[in-house]
Order: structure tokens, then sequence, then C-alpha cells
């Protein structure tokens, strides 16, 4: 792991960005401390880290500077400054079209756009991880949340060490990943907007149903896909300060 | 009103028993503060305040303690010491026998056992609370929460008071209760247990999506009727702080 710029922040939380590999990422670590830092990989959404950073970032900077959580993200295959993946880019284009028009998104679309990501994905944050776990400062359980919740449920049915995890039920699910929910026993916290355009509520309770997990929590609020409340971000925090402490 | 008891707790948080009435109460204030202490109105389950008195003592000394909230309860009509009322353990008894019997439970049953609970109940809140917004130390915006959900929501449609709401989905709630939710408009945090044996978990959700609030959040967490979970207590307490305030 390469880092390749720090900043240290008023509050003495300190980012730097990374590769891994072909990999960009950014870790975010607290103050520090007299015990190692829980982490938390923070899943990005597919728009390229530049132009989600000040969102990310402000999640994981209150993390580290209210709770003395670390965090990181990496950059999905084929988003931002990687190279473009030209499948993806197809299927998101036909996915985009279907929506645009009307017509029923079937399944084989959405297992297109979202299944080869998964498979990417979810090896990437496991070599990000097993470097992550190395540094000085971190360790202790690990958390995921946020990003296709496809990757996070992947990743949290295969990956032992996610010891519990947030989803933004916010994007489509392909059957194969509830295949993986069902496998998924960690403490769970669960997003859902109302009224999210894109996703049909009834397939995001569905996926909330079929989680393994003996604990999971679901909030739901009104309104759209990018209308979740601020004080959301703090419930999050706190359901990881029950599970990573 | 009359007081009829008083006690003063280590932490300063005085609790008094009154009663209005026929109606007796009881009511929780913080240590004093520069500032008039806003209210909430703790709804009690069907079963007597005595039984249920430590849990719902529990929950208004943490908001008095922690968040400088004053509570109060009122014992339901025909519950706990107050005269028994015919009709209601009738239809109590018809209810609990349907269940048992693993019958449908029609909406004549639940009709005949909630409305007129609620229409005995709600007028008897707004004397209360016409009573406690004159004590000295209590003033501002009022919540309500907990009990008998169907009792909250005719509260919080008729009585502009009421600022902000907490729920519990879990009781059955008759379709003109339905009617009054849509003119519900003010902030809700409702509850749902996600394997609640006698509440159907589609009409909870149907119950949600039919309030007229802008903002509303859905808590759901798994388990049984008696099941939420312990963390859900101080996220209740946030939820007013971000709205009586």
């Amino acid at each position: 792991m390469q880092f390749t710029s720090e900043q240290r922040f008023d509050d003495g939380v300190v980012e730097r960005e990374f590769t891994l590999g072909e990999i960009p990422g950014i870790l975010w670590t607290p103050p520090s401390a007299a015990a190692p830092a829980p982490l938390i990989l923070i899943g990005p959404p597919p728009l390229g880290l530049n132009k989600v950073y000040s969102r990310l970032a402000g999640r994981a900077r209150h993390y580290a500077a209210e709770y003395g959580f670390a965090s990181a993200t990496i950059e999905l295959p084929g988003s931002g400054d990687r190279p473009r993946w030209a499948a993806a880019d197809q299927a998101r284009a036909d996915l985009r079209r279907a929506v645009q028009a009307g017509e029923p998104v079937g399944d084989e679309l959405v297992d297109a756009l979202i299944l080869p990501l998964v498979e990417k994905a979810v090896p990437e944050w496991q070599a990000v991880l097993d470097v992550l776990q190395t540094l000085p400062g971190i360790g202790g359980p690990v958390g995921y949340e946020g990003g296709i919740i496809s990757i996070g449920v992947r990743l949290a049915a295969v990956e032992p060490r996610i010891a519990a995890a947030g989803f933004f039920a916010g994007s489509r699910v392909p059957a194969a990943i509830f295949e993986d929910a069902r496998r998924v026993t960690v403490p769970l916290h669960v997003l859902l907007q109302w009224d999210d355009e894109g996703n049909p509520r009834q397939a995001a309770l569905d996926l909330f149903d079929a989680f393994g997990s003996k604990e999971k929590t679901l909030h739901a609020n009104m309104g759209g896909h990018t209308g979740v409340p601020e004080y959301e971000l703090d419930a999050g925090a706190r359901f990881f300060a029950r599970h990573l402490r």
C-alpha cells in the first residue's frame, strides 16, 4: 500500500490517499488513542470518489472525531480515474434506458450490471482489508457500510472479519444476492427511503426479511433516493459503537 | 389536580402521583432548569399503571435526567384501580378468544375494543394536558409516545398542541383510525416489531404509509411484541430532542 497524500485536520483526524495495486482509496484515522481504532469500510456509490468525496469524508471524519473509528473507502472497478470497464458501462446504459423508457426492469439487466461488480469488488475489499489491518493504530472488529448494497451483502456473507454492517437499500438486488443475504448473520442496520424512485419498496422489505441476522434494524424515512435525513449519520455511528467496541 | 405523593431521586428528578377528577396519573419533572421543560405524554399499555410502573418510570426518568424533559402518564379508563368498564372487558375477552381459537380477527372485534377507548381516553389526555401546562417549570412543545397506538393517532390528529409523536405499531388499528392517520402532520417516530405475534406486519406498514406527516421514521426490529431493543429508548429520546427543543 502506497500513501500518496496526507492531510491533518484541526480536530486531529488524519486523511491519507493510498493505492493498493491499481486500487485507489482514502483512509481516515482518529487522533491517536491508547487502544487500536475499530475500522469501518465505507462502500462508495458508483459515481467516482471525486464526485462523492465531501459526503464520504463528512461521514468518515464524524466517525473518527466523535467515535474514534478509522474508516476507509476505495474506488469501484470502472469508476472515477480507474480504467473504463466497457461491459459495466454498457450494463448501466441498458438499465438506465429501460428505466427512462418506463419499461419493466428485467432480472437479466440487474444481474448484468450488479453481479460482475460484486465479483470484482469483494476480493478488492478483502485485499485492502488485509493491508489496513497491519497498520499501526487499527485493530479490533471491522464494520462495513454504504455503497452498492449487493457488494456489502456478499462481503458480509463471505468475509468473517465483518462484525456489523450498515446498508442502504437503495439499489436493485439480484436474486443471487438474496441467497447471500440468508447467510449473513452479523448485526445489521438497514436504511430505506420510503419513496425511492428507482427501487421498489417491496423488494427492499423482502431483502430485509431475507437476512439471516438475529439482530437487524430497519430505519425507513420519507422521501426519494437522495433524501436520507442528516440524523441517520449519527444513528449509524451509534449502531457501530454498540457492535465494534 | 391533586398531588397525592412526591418522591425526589438522587439525580434530582421528582416523581409525583396525581389525580384529576377520577383520572390517576404520574408526573416526572427534571431537576429545575432555567428554561421550562418540554412535556412528553406517555401513553400506558392497557395493563394498569401498577403493572407497568417500572418500565414507564424508567423511560420518564431517562428523559428527565438525560434530556431535561418532563413527562406524564395517566391510567386508561377501566384499567388499574379505575372503575371496571364492563363493555371494554367484554370486548377484550371476545378478541382474545378469537385469537386463541385461531379465528380471523374481524374488524368489528377490533372496533368494539379500540374505538370506545379512543373516544374516552383522548379527551382525558386533553384535560390533563390543560392542567399540566399551567404548572411552573413546564412549557413549550408537547410530545406524545407509546400506549395503544390508536389513542395516540387520534390525539395527534385532533390536538394541535402535540408537536411530535412516537408510536409503537403493536396493536390492531380500526379503519376509522387510518382516517385519523391521514390527518396527522407532525413528525413521527414509529416502532415496529418485525415478528409481532398478534399484529399483522403488513397492517403496520400500511398504517405507517397512511400517516400524512412529511417527516416520519420507521424503526423495525427483530422479534416479538415484547422484544423492543433497549437502544430504542434513547433513539426515541433523540427524536424528541430534535423536535421539542
